[in-house]
C-alpha cells in the first residue's frame, strides 16, 4: 500500500518546468529546441548539473543518450529505468517529452528527501532526437540503443543543412562512450502528455497507456493533365487536385466506416503547378495510417489504396502509391500496466487504459525490457505547437504515479 | 487586295522562337522564365539586339515595356502597335506570348526585305510580367501603361520571396524613363496561341476573337485545428484539408450546373502545418471564375461563395472569402475584328470568331486604344504546361495574318 504523505514536490516540479520553458523559448510560450543545437546542449548541460546535484552518477552513451544513476541496495540488480526527452519540435511546447524526464528528476529528488533507499537502481534517461524534428526518422536515442537503428544509420542522419547526427554529437560535446549505455534493465517507465483529446474529454486523471498504434506512411501521386484556367472547358480538364480531393474524401470515410480505432490523416500536400490561373497537372499528398493491431493497419492501408486508385481512374487521372515508412504496433508488458493502473487507483485517481497514436521512446524500449507508460491529460489534446498545456494538477498526479510506480517495481520499503 | 507573294518566312521565325525556347528551357522542352528574373534579363537583352538588328529604334518605358519602332512615311501619325510578352509561368510552354512578340518581329523583318514602306509608323511591344506568376496581379506593364494600374501599385507587387516588382526591374537594368511609353495609336494587334481546344477540336486556321472574358480570383482561407495525426480520433478533428476537399467539389459542381460556358478552378492551394504526421488546421486557396457576362460571373462568385460558406459551417470550420482580383469582360474593336475576318478570308484561311478565356495584353490595350486579337489553335488545347505546342503551318498562317492585317492598318502600298 502507498503511504499518501510519500508525494513529489509539485511547485519544485513546476519551477523546473519553468527552467527548461527557457531555453529555447518562443514568443507564444512554447520551445524550438531542436536535437543537438546550441539549446539543446545547454538544456543538457543544466539538466547534467540538476543530476549531479541530486547525487546522481552520470553517464553519457555512444548515442547522446544521458543516464542519472541512483544507486540501490542492490547495486546488480538490473535498473528500473524511466525516462523521456528534452528535445522539441520547431515550434513545440513545454511538457511532450520534457514532463517525462523533469518528473523523472522529481520522484527522485522525492526519494532523496523522504530517505527512500530502494532494492534495485533507479536510472532516469534524456534520449537524443526523440522528434526526428530535426534528424529523421525520430527516436533515433532510444532506437539505437534497443538495437533498432545500426549505429552507422543513426550517426549519418542529416538535418536539412547537410549536417550529420554524428559530427552535431561531437559539436555540443555529448558524444560519449558505447560502453555508457545500460547493461541490464529490469523495466522501463515512461510519463509522457497524451498530446490527444480523450482523457480531458471523459475527464479522467491518468492514462494507463497499453500500446502504441502501429503506422503506415503512404505517399499518393495524382498527374492529370495541367491546363490554362480560362480557355480549357470544364468538361475537357483533367484536374489533378480536383481529383485529389476526392480521394481525402474517400480516405476518411472509408477509415471511419472500416474501424472505429483507427485513424488516417492527410497531413501534406504539394500540387503543381500551384498557380492561381493554371488547372492543376500534379498533387502530391501523404496520407498517415493507424492501428493497434498490424494486420488491420495493413489491411486498411490496402483497401485505401484499392479505394482511391478506382476514384482515381474514374477521374481519368494517373495514380501512383508507395508505402514511404512503416512502423509495426507496439504491446506493453501487461504487468507494467496493472502495476500503474493499480498505483493510479490506490492514490484516488480516476483512470483509463489506451492505446497511444503517437511514437515514444517507449516503443523502442519496449524491444529490450518490459514497458509501459503514464499519459496526463493535454488541454484541447493539442500538442506539437506553443500553446501545448497540461495543468499543474495533472502534472501532480501523473509525477506521483511516476514515484509510486517506481518505489513498487524497484523495492521501496515505504 | 493581298499580294500572295510577301509572306513572312516561317523558317526564320520557327528559328528565332528556337532561340527564345533555349532561354530558361525546362527539361520536358518548356520554358521557366519568370518576369524580371536573370532568365528574363537574359531573353530582353538578346530581344533588344534583333530589334536593333532589324534597325528598329528601341525605347524602354518606366514599367520596362520594351518597344521597337518601324518609323512610317509619316512619322506623326499614330502607330499601329503590335505586340505580346516573352514572360512565361514556372512550367510554362514556347509559344504563349511569345509567339505574339517574335511573329511581330517576323512582320517587321518580312517588311524590311520587301522594302514595303508603311504610311503609319509600326511599334512592336514586349509587356513586362504578362503572367502574373511572379508578380500578381497579370498583365502589369500593360495594365500600368494603360492607366489602368497606378504605377505606384505596380512597382509595389512583392514575389514570394518579398521582392519587389520595381527592385527587380532596376536589378535586370530594364527602368525606363516614364517618356518612352507610346505617346499616341492607331491601333493595338496580337497574336495569340488559342490556349484551348476549340480551333483544334473544329479544324479551324485562325480564331478572330471579339474579347476576353471576366475572371474574378477569389481567396478562401479554411481555419480548423492543428493536431498530432496520432492520438486524435476521427471524430474529433477539425481538418481543415478535409474540409477543402470537400469545398472544391462543390465548386466544380456549382459552376458545372449553373452555366455551360463559366469556368471555376482551384489552382492553388497551401496548408498548415504540411507535416506527415499533423491534421491541417489551415488550408489557404484559389478559386478563378470566368465567364464574358460580366452579371453572370458576379452571381456564380456569389454563389460559390454562399454554397462553400454553408459547407464549412456543417465542417465546422471557420471559412474567410475575399475577392483578390477582379477583371470586367472585354469587348474589342469590331472594324479590327472586321479586318483580321477579311484578312484571314482573303488568304484562305478558315476562321471563325470567338471569346478568349485568357487574359492578354489586349486586355488592357482595349482601354487606351482600338485592339483586336488573332488566335492560331494549341495542341490539345494545352498551355501553361510544358507540353503546350502549335504546329509550323498554324504560325505560318497565323502570322501571314498579322502581318496582311498590320499592312492593311498601317497603310502600305502593296
Amino acid at each position: 500500500m502507498i503511504k499518501q504523505k510519500v508525494q513529489i514536490d509539485i511547485h519544485r516540479l513546476m519551477k523546473t518546468l519553468e527552467h527548461s520553458g527557457e531555453i529555447g523559448k518562443l514568443s507564444q510560450g512554447g520551445i524550438c529546441r531542436l536535437a543537438l543545437t546550441d539549446e539543446d546542449k545547454m538544456m543538457r548541460d543544466e539538466y547534467v548539473q540538476w543530476l549531479k546535484d541530486s547525487g546522481l552518477q552520470v553517464r553519457i552513451d555512444d548515442f547522446g543518450n544521458i543516464y542519472g544513476r541512483r544507486e540501490g541496495k542492490n547495486p546488480d540488480a538490473p535498473p528500473v529505468l524511466i525516462g523521456s526527452h528534452l528535445d522539441t519540435q520547431p515550434e513545440g511546447g513545454r511538457y511532450d517529452g520534457i514532463l517525462g524526464v523533469l518528473a523523472g528528476l522529481e520522484a527522485i529528488r522525492t526519494l532523496n528527501d523522504a530517505q527512500i533507499e530502494t532494492d534495485r537502481p533507479v536510472e532516469l534517461i534524456n534520449f537524443t532526437n526523440e522528434e526526428g524534428a530535426r534528424f529523421e526518422p525520430p527516436i533515433l536515442g532510444a532506437g539505437g540503443l534497443s538495437g533498432h537503428f545500426d549505429k552507422d544509420f543513426v550517426y549519418s542522419r542529416t538535418d536539412r543543412e547537410g549536417r550529420t547526427f554524428l559530427d552535431e554529437l561531437k559539436r555540443i560535446g555529448y558524444l560519449g562512450a558505447e560502453s555508457n549505455r545500460i547493461q541490464q534493465s529490469y523495466c522501463y517507465l515512461e510519463l509522457h502528455i497524451e498530446q490527444g483529446p480523450v482523457l480531458e474529454h471523459k475527464g479522467l486523471d491518468i492514462g494507463v497507456v497499453t500500446g502504441i498504434q502501429g503506422m503506415d506512411w503512404l505517399e499518393v501521386k495524382i498527374t492529370g493533365q495541367s491546363d490554362h484556367a480560362g480557355p480549357t472547358p470544364m468538361s475537357m480538364r483533367k484536374d489533378a487536385l480536383y481529383a485529389a480531393s476526392k480521394l481525402i474524401q474517400l480516405i476518411r470515410e472509408t477509415v471511419i466506416t472500416e474501424n472505429e480505432e483507427a485513424t488516417a490523416t492527410v497531413g501534406r500536400i504539394e500540387i503543381k503547378p500551384n498557380s492561381i490561373n493554371c488547372v492543376p497537372g500534379e498533387v502530391i499528398f501523404s496520407v498517415d495510417v493507424r492501428h493497434s493491431d498490424d494486420k488491420v493497419k495493413e489491411q486498411l492501408s490496402k483497401l485505401i489504396i484499392e479505394k482511391i486508385s478506382i476514384a482515381a481512374a474514374a477521374e481519368q487521372v494517373k495514380i501512383e502509391t508507395r508505402k514511404i515508412w512503416e512502423t509495426s504496433a507496439s504491446h506493453f508488458s501487461t504487468r507494467l500496466v496493472e502495476t500503474i493502473a493499480d498505483t493510479a487507483n490506490e492514490l484516488g485517481y480516476s483512470s483509463q487504459k489506451m492505446i497511444s497514436g503517437a511514437g515514444h521512446d517507449s516503443k523502442y524500449m519496449n524491444e529490450i525490457t518490459p514497458t509501459a507508460m503514464i499519459f496526463v491529460p493535454s488541454a484541447d489534446g493539442k500538442s506539437h505547437c506553443q500553446e501545448e498545456f497540461t495543468s499543474q494538477d495533472a502534472i501532480e498526479k501523473g509525477a506521483n504515479v511516476l514515484l509510486h510506480s517506481i518505489c513498487k517495481l524497484a523495492g521501496a520499503s515505504i
